[in-house]
């Protein structure tokens, strides 16, 4: 039990901190973000705060802070990190001796009070900070300049103060001070990755279905394969995603298969659940031997890399009776009193084409394998992980294996897909995931958009980064059922916009959105039959989101400010089903301002005023502006306070690039 | 830079804590707080959590944990401490099967499915429960009772199934559980303090005004001494006081003395400020020759604890020119480039009556010899120390200081006079310092009195004590000089009843609400001059405050519930200048409940409902009690929504004693 001891100077909650710095804080490469501190010290000498930025290679950076509240010694500095890997930072309270004798100086030499004393004080100062710290020769010229200034006894005072006081001292001094009492805070840990962890187009399919084609004589389907899967990334690419993500690509059990729809008792042409893994073919490490080999793998996973697609490959711990695991290791399974392995279920159902794992009997073993299986998936070009279910096995594990994975492959990324309560979504985030499925999915209203993605983009931002579905192969919800084309654009420019990672699973662009009587899933769900989507049909009818996505994705990807998370900021419509939101990033060259506006009820015409918080845009309350519409392409007049029309019969979504360039003369 | 790793169960967010664990939470003996964490597991096992508390003496006590928010997976446990000391918590999560199997086996065994298999793995794990924790012979006996009820195929499955699911066993493993995967969080410091610590009653006085006498002849003033002041000690008890707080008693600094009304030149006559330290009679380890000896210290002591009151002494770290100090360690101070000590200033202005001490030329020297000065008191009696501006001072200097003191006097209390900003006074409660002044003095409204107390009594209260003061030597706010009696008896009732800590200075009895003009303090302030308020005569004359203040410390005394913070909550009234709260304790063998309503604008009537939340009294919302007032004696039928009207004509403030007692029938 650790109990600390107070500095010299109160240097107290720095933040953002992880459960006492257990875990590392989290930004990409480039990201800012805020580090705060409560800075202070007795008395009314000058104090000032430094965050000291250490990278992977040990070396140090430091970032002044500024004092953001003074009633409550709150300082503040904006932070990036330039590389990946395991930083850290700390907060350094110090003494500023300059800034205290340079505002007494000022005060008691204007009123003669302490003249000679004051500056003579200021100029054995001056000579411990050219004594006490590293400058170049015309650095210290500027110092030494003053120094004789201070004490020249053939000037006025006001002179001798002003050449002590002067801006290039001052400068001189803010860029190399002189501190007093420095105090440094804990270390915390702080990771920096990759952006692809934070931002990403993701689209999900199932390969089998890609290529996949029913004979309507026999009635019988040929399974699509990896090649002909590999067809499809072109389009895949074409709209703009950035990740591929394919369901298991495994041996699929035999016994106790699913049949189409969820049933009970395949029938011998139903290919079953690719999440029921294992048979007689091999288990996680193995391809079907329906979709091919791992050479057809490895040209897949070429020809999405030829694309500028990365590979997410699904990891499904679950296992069908007849995967191997269940006879080499049955230790690695609940062995029940009459020397069975044990079912997965929900009491009194059983669901008996899968044994769930357990790590409590060989925990060593079982994660040596598992790391083994993943390590295959590596070597064969998979830099992404989807974790089904990862709420349904130890903590450890994830700790231990993103970990691990990291050692060798530091820029894989993890999504978890843990729809659960939020400890064990936030804890999965904390203790490694780089991604995380989120409740977007259910948040249809604005009220509850504006207080999830709130929370989202604030503190938990030092942490979890979502990763927003409008559905997916397992989720169907009743809003997307019921709604139409328009909330399905909707939905799929607010993922795309209010999180910098989303996901489409593939037939949105065909708006599926018939669901399996009893469930929030699609009918005739590919997890347990093949589909064909002849996509070159569906496309040629004109009436598909594809050109929509593309749209979506292009915005995204010439637009910086999407790429971030943290600067999303609401802002108010009258009417309740208006939701307004922004995303500012300052370029080295420019601000990208991006602001959008949703009908988040598109079925219905809203009329209504919408109030912007122009400082979050950049600009002052009574600026106006050219808002570029880059859905429709028009452009309009803008200022605080707009009028906006959104319904059935026009886009319901703008999402306005703030065009500020030659207005100057108009303020 | 630690970095932890997650167990096998997730324990998180334990609380209190206090910078990450680097100082420990408060209590004081007997004193209930909450700990709270979220606490879960994967999948969809049975997990509890234990709070397992670890006394001075290394011996663990285990509190059973409730799980108060199921979708956050919250768990809380009331707990306290029984002796003084360095405590320290843990949170352990951990898997409970037998919680997962009677959930399972009841639904299981009902719907028919796997019964002799459910039945068997019960009667296993009972037996593990024999075998893997410690029981008397009849209290394992209920457990083998059951294995054989489970097994005894001669009965049918309900049978067999309630003989394992029994309330017999269900307690024997509520008490002495079955734990698999115990997973402890990080041990957390939590220091236990005596109750004074928390709770007492103060009272400020100037020894050398208690026996001042002028001689209406010569204008000249005879000092009181401590043996005069020794005899002012009977009615301060009288009045219910339990510590009597000293302003400080060492020899008063003849150079650059103050006079009357903080006047620049005293004359011969004047006795200068007690928190002008220091001159040729001694410094801080001396009594000034005035006030007496050490002998009339020890009797002036003597005579408090006869009475049961403790000696407070101020503990003021000011030197006047001519303390001792400055001529043995003039390093003690700052030396300016002309040689001279610096004086105290706020430029331009300088206070040429005090040389303020410097703790960086020789921290450990200056240390040594404060510590020395402490010790002389201590060696003398004083159990308390009230610590002038400790703001002023290095946080090092109190941090240490306490601490040290603490191994040989580990129940002295040290009250903080940080009237500063609130990262100052938080830190010095973190840092030790047992109480704190608060800025209660200048809450006056509804709105900023609930804020404030409710800020102290929730988050605060992990560290943080309160002493709430109506006035002191240096303050009297506009409120309390355009007040009159109502507003002096609004304010100590509110002080007495809010906090379990408050203190009156010396004339407050008398309503004395002349301040100077352009100053919030008194006018002829006792700080530069002698007061002899001729109490005998004052109390002849029956308007003194004298009564009121008896029978509010009486009410304290008599109500265990007015001994506590954490327990205050706060109630509506329809009129925004009326405050009601109530504050409720569970005590052995009864409840103590007492509500407070006051008219915070007294010089006015006010006529409104009050609202009660009856569940923080202890009662259903449709119960009736008695609600007796313990100023006036009277008595009322209340329930949820009361009438009050309080005004200048009536008590300003209603005390209410909760009785439920003979009132069962009435529900």
């Amino acid at each position: 039990m650790a109990t600390g001891s107070i500095g010299r100077i109160a240097v107290l909650g720095a933040g953002p901190v992880v459960e006492h710095g257990a875990w590392p804080v989290k930004s990409v490469i480039g990201e800012s973000f805020e580090v705060t501190a409560t800075v202070f010290a007795e008395g009314h000498d000058a104090v000032r705060a430094t965050v000291v930025l250490t990278d992977p290679g040990g070396r140090a950076h430091s970032v002044a802070m500024t004092r953001v509240n003074a009633g409550l010694d709150a300082w503040a500095a904006t932070v990036s990190g330039a590389r990946t890997g395991l930083w850290s930072y700390r907060v350094e309270g110090w003494s500023d001796p300059y800034g205290t004798w340079s505002h007494d100086a000022v005060v008691k030499v204007g009123a003669g009070v302490d003249v000679e004393l004051m500056l003579e004080e200021g100029a054995r100062l001056l000579e411990r900070a050219v004594a006490g710290v590293a400058r170049s020769r015309d650095q210290a010229a500027v110092l030494t300049d003053a120094i004789a200034g201070l004490r020249d006894a053939g000037q006025p005072p006001e002179g001798r103060l002003s050449a002590g006081v002067s801006s290039e001292v001052r400068a001189e001094l803010d860029a190399r001070p002189l501190r007093d009492h420095v105090t440094p805070s804990r270390e915390f840990p702080w990771r920096v990755e990759r952006e692809r962890a934070l931002y990403g187009a993701w689209y999900e399919f199932f390969p089998r279905s890609e290529g996949a084609r029913l004979d309507e004589g026999t009635g019988e389907w040929t399974s699509g394969t990896l090649r002909t899967a590999a067809r499809r990334l072109d389009a895949v690419a074409a709209m703009g995603f950035d990740i591929v993500y394919l369901t298991p690509i495994h041996p699929i059990g035999a016994v106790n298969r699913k049949g189409r729809n969820n049933s009970l008792g395949a029938g011998p042409s139903d290919p079953g659940s690719p999440y029921a893994i294992g048979s007689a073919d091999g288990g996680h490490d193995s391809i079907h031997p329906d979709l091919g080999t791992f050479t057809d793998f490895g040209a897949f996973v070429t020809r999405a890399h030829e694309l500028g697609l990365e590979v997410a490959l699904d990891l499904a711990l679950n296992c069908a009776p007849d995967h191997p695991w269940a006879a080499s290791h049955p230790e690695w399974f609940t062995i029940r009193a009459d020397g069975s392995i044990a079912y997965a279920e929900n009491p009194p159902k059983k669901y008996q084409d899968i044994y769930p794992l357990n790590f409590d009997n060989d925990p060593e073993g079982l994660y040596a394998e598992i790391l083994r299986v993943v390590r295959v998936w590596l070597d064969h070009g998979v830099t992404i992980f989807r974790v089904d279910n990862p709420h349904t096995k130890p903590l450890w594990l994830w700790e231990r294996l993103i970990a691990d994975v990291a050692t060798t492959h530091p820029d894989v990324i993890w999504l978890a897909e843990a729809f659960t309560r939020p400890p064990m979504m936030h804890t999965l985030a904390k203790i490694g995931f780089q991604q995380s499925y989120t409740y977007f999915t259910w948040r249809n209203t604005r009220a509850e958009l504006q207080e999830y993605c709130a929370e989202l983009a604030g503190p938990a931002a030092a942490y979890m980064r979502p990763n927003f579905w409008p559905t997916t192969h397992d989720i169907l919800t009743p809003a997307m059922q019921h709604g139409g084309p328009q909330t399905w654009k909707t939905r799929a420019v607010l993922a795309a916009t209010l999180s910098p990672s989303y996901g489409i699973y593939a037939g949105y662009e065909l708006v599926e959105r018939v669901a399996r009587p009893g469930a929030e899933e699609q009918i005739d769900n590919e997890k347990y039959e093949f589909r064909d989507r002849r996509w070159a049909e569906r496309e040629a009818e004109g009436t598909t989101l594809t050109a929509y996505l593309t749209l979506i994705n292009e915005i995204r990807r010439a637009h910086p400010a999407l790429h971030r998370l943290r600067n999303l900021r609401f802002h108010h419509a009258d009417d309740e089903h208006v939701l307004v939101f922004s995303k500012a990033r300052r370029l080295y060259d420019r601000d990208d301002v991006i602001i959008v506006v949703a009908n988040v009820e598109p079925e219905h015409t809203r009329d209504t005023w919408i109030h912007l918080t122009m400082a979050e845009l950049g600009l002052e309350p009574r600026d106006h502006f050219i808002a570029h519409d880059l859905i429709t392409g028009e452009h309009w007049n803008w200022s605080e306070h707009n009028f906006v029309r959104l319904g059935p019969a026009t886009e319901p979504v703008h999402v306005i690039h703030v065009l500020t360039e030659g207005l100057a003369s108009s303020r």
